[in-house]
């Protein structure tokens, strides 16, 4: 009987064709917890290939071996929307000719399905897939929940190459990927830790400053008139963000509210929200922990989204064209509300838009919460290291001093009057420069860290546009 | 809050943009209850609208008003993959200038895919439909089930409009074609009447020859070593081809067999295999009755496929891949084993490959059950009037007088010495010439009606080649 299984990621290679120069994609539900990206680069490298282009949705700490394969040639660009800090530094301090092309989790998918960035091979890490490719991340030991960011790859990529750690019988039902995309299947021991899903994800803060800021967070969304029947919401996993959740879920329960849907990467918190009946659905593209990818095997109201049906502007809508309200972080944000979540202070690759720039261009209220500073560090400043997300579609800064609402927002279907609305609901409106005086009066005006003259990444926007670039930082 | 709801056909016609010489596409779920096609054409009819290309995956008695907008010039071109004998007497009559394109149900989507075919507007009947166009046959007043044939012109066509009689709130979960893909959604009071998706099935013949034939098939299966734990199964929805899903169930039972799947389009008869435990799971491309429909709706181990995985060449591989045998009719069959499936025998256009030809080149075993002769018409001929399914795919025809073999299979994952595996059966093997003479010995020899010199249609095959031509019938 015909199947589509090869032996060993080493045969699988020579099999589909790896050559010098070629663009080889992954994804990252696994998170840190991914074996796939550093077995498949090993092996690359072991079999002499060269000049190979990295299109991987995330880059993490456990990916460190990658910049070995940077040094040696192995890869000589890389595409991504998010880095750690661990390789981004590495890409920061200028060990890559090429810079790094920075996409969103949206514009990633939209740039694969309009053609303009080309895929060769894509390694998509699978929990379950039977024999022909047919595959699922809702069940297997590895279980990491959605598939959406694979999604793409899978159905544009020249060659696709399915790796599972649990091979099972022709016809696997219910798969997220079928076998018509699928050219090859491997199985490995182990595709994954599904525990370092987990990264980059927290439990809730217990800060009072920042559980303060949470509890502003819904009040802004009830005064902005939005915390009524039929709302959708967005929240990131960070510490503060995840906090909103649970503040949220109090006030709907209280307010006998029941909302439309919650979307993006869902979280156990998440979960939690659409069980106590405060919301019909979940839209997963990236199950942020093991209780949500547990959850989307068995909830009917939890659906997995591909990443062009979340947030891509290739589509004729997507999941945010109706979302009320997000809840995004930010490393720095400017007084024109420009936001970077790529670097730090010091100009190190620490991170990427993933989400951010999609969902604030797209939803109606989208809201950074932030602290004034961060180990003595202003988060304000007069113009940020990078932008990462414009200042032109983030509607709200929440910081523990105050809020700050922008005037200039230009989305079509953003909420009106936020500031009038903020006021007379009691919310402390401070203009955003005021905030900025006063995290300086505690901090002092901070240094900016030398900026090199070496463009080492360029951001990429919702729609693939140019944004910024990112230079390197030059060795003190 | 946006939406993509428009409120009309008139109105979404115009805001779609249809001008002369679109084409425009419609899917075939509804059967003969289908009342999209006609609503739509009427009103591009009424707006002046000329010179159209349809491009319909099957076209049914319910479709004769499409005989006026041919004459008036409202469409001038069809592709589809069937067509009944109303329209498809007209068109062999020669109300057209340019042919009626053929293709099968695996090689329309794949020339949709590969970008052959363009679609400027895909017409997408939805049981229920969210307002931005997340949508399902599974659910509704006029649920017909698997939406799997509409999938790739959602995909790919330029604009898609979506039209239900069952709007429901965003989100709707479960859904066949996603918001990403639709640009307007309209309501109207009914979209179909779903018993007319019975048309072309019928109940199981109780004629006696024909169940004969039925059992002798799964005599042939049993004979070719598939009927063993792992088989998987195909049929049509003909009165002897489905006899025979009823006697392979008996010896599947009795046997102790579990099989893999079926697949194709889902009758009852296909449920009821399934849940008497004797196939672990249907691959739905299309419910051939109400009662699939519904189970496909409750039934986890009965899933929707796109016609791209049922059948396509342009995937990386088929549901056929991986099928043991498949009961297939013929209106006309000769020596070589080609069999017509599009006209009758004086040539009126009354059907079309359907699955047919695509199921045929891949399947391990092509069964082909026809009687003799119909109407004291021979079945089989020295050649047939039209190729649909070219012989070199074709296994095995059963007739009521024996069983003949095609030797001249070229297929690589065929079953291999089948006539000397059915013989050692007892399966009573005749050479496909004798039993030509059978039949011609009790009706005689059949005059060949008159064939027209000028071409009506073309017939493409599973890849999307050309495979034959259809000539019109002179008027007598």
């Amino acid at each position: 009987m015909i199947d589509k299984v090869v032996g060993s990621i080493s045969e699988v290679i020579k099999k589909a064709g790896l050559k010098d120069g070629m663009t080889i994609s992954f994804h990252h539900h696994l998170r840190n917890g991914d074996y796939l990206l550093n077995m498949v680069l090993d092996e690359a490298a072991k079999q002499g290939i060269k000049d190979l282009t990295l299109h991987a949705s995330s880059i993490f700490e456990c990916h460190e071996p990658l910049i070995e394969h940077i040094k040696n040639g192995v890869v000589t660009q890389i595409m991504c929307n998010y880095m750690s800090k661990t390789v981004g530094s590495a890409i920061a301090s200028g060990i890559m000719e090429k810079p790094v092309i920075f996409r969103s989790h949206g514009s990633r998918p939209g740039d694969i399905c309009n053609g303009k960035t080309h895929i060769d091979i894509a390694f998509i890490g699978a929990p379950t897939s039977d024999v022909m490719g047919n595959c699922t991340g809702k069940r297997g030991k590895t279980r990491f929940g959605s598939m959406g960011y694979a999604m793409a790859d899978a159905e544009h990529a020249d060659t696709v190459v399915v790796i599972t750690d649990n091979l099972v019988e022709y016809p696997m039902l219910g798969a997220s990927i079928t076998e018509d995309f699928v050219d090859y299947v491997v199985e490995v021991e182990s595709i994954g830790d599904p525990e370092g899903i987990m990264s980059g994800t927290t439990a809730i803060t217990r800060d009072p400053v920042r559980l303060r800021m949470a509890q502003m967070a819904v009040k802004c969304i009830e005064a902005a008139g939005l915390l009524e029947d039929g709302m959708s919401f967005q929240t990131g996993a960070g510490g503060a963000t995840l906090a909103v959740s649970v503040y949220l879920k109090e006030r709907m329960l209280k307010k006998g509210v029941v909302g439309s849907f919650i979307v993006g990467g869902i979280t156990s918190y998440s979960v939690d929200l659409q069980q106590s009946g405060c919301f019909k659905a979940l839209l997963d593209v990236q199950s942020f922990d093991t209780g949500a990818a547990a959850d989307l095997e068995t909830n009917p109201n939890h659906i997995e989204v591909s990443g062009r049906q979340y947030a891509s502007a290739v589509g004729k809508s997507s999941c945010m064209t109706r979302l009320d309200c997000a809840m995004l972080g930010a490393t720095e944000i400017d007084v024109d509300f420009n936001v970077n979540v790529h670097t730090d202070s010091t100009g190190n690759i620490m991170g990427g838009s993933g989400g951010h720039t999609d969902i604030a261009e797209q939803c109606r209220m989208a809201v950074i919460i932030a602290p004034l500073f961060r180990n003595r560090l202003p988060i304000i400043l007069d113009h940020v290291r990078v932008i990462s997300t414009q200042g032109q579609y983030v509607d709200v800064l929440i910081t523990e001093k105050g809020v700050a609402v922008n005037e200039n927002v230009v989305k079509e279907n953003r909420v009106k009057d936020l500031k009038a609305k903020f006021i007379a609901a009691g919310i402390p409106v401070v203009d955003i420069h005021e905030l900025k005086k006063m995290a300086e009066e505690i901090c002092g005006i901070p240094k900016s860290a030398p900026k090199g003259d070496r463009v080492v990444a360029e951001v990429l926007g919702h729609r693939g546009e140019h944004v910024d670039y990112i230079y390197n930082v030059p060795r003190s």
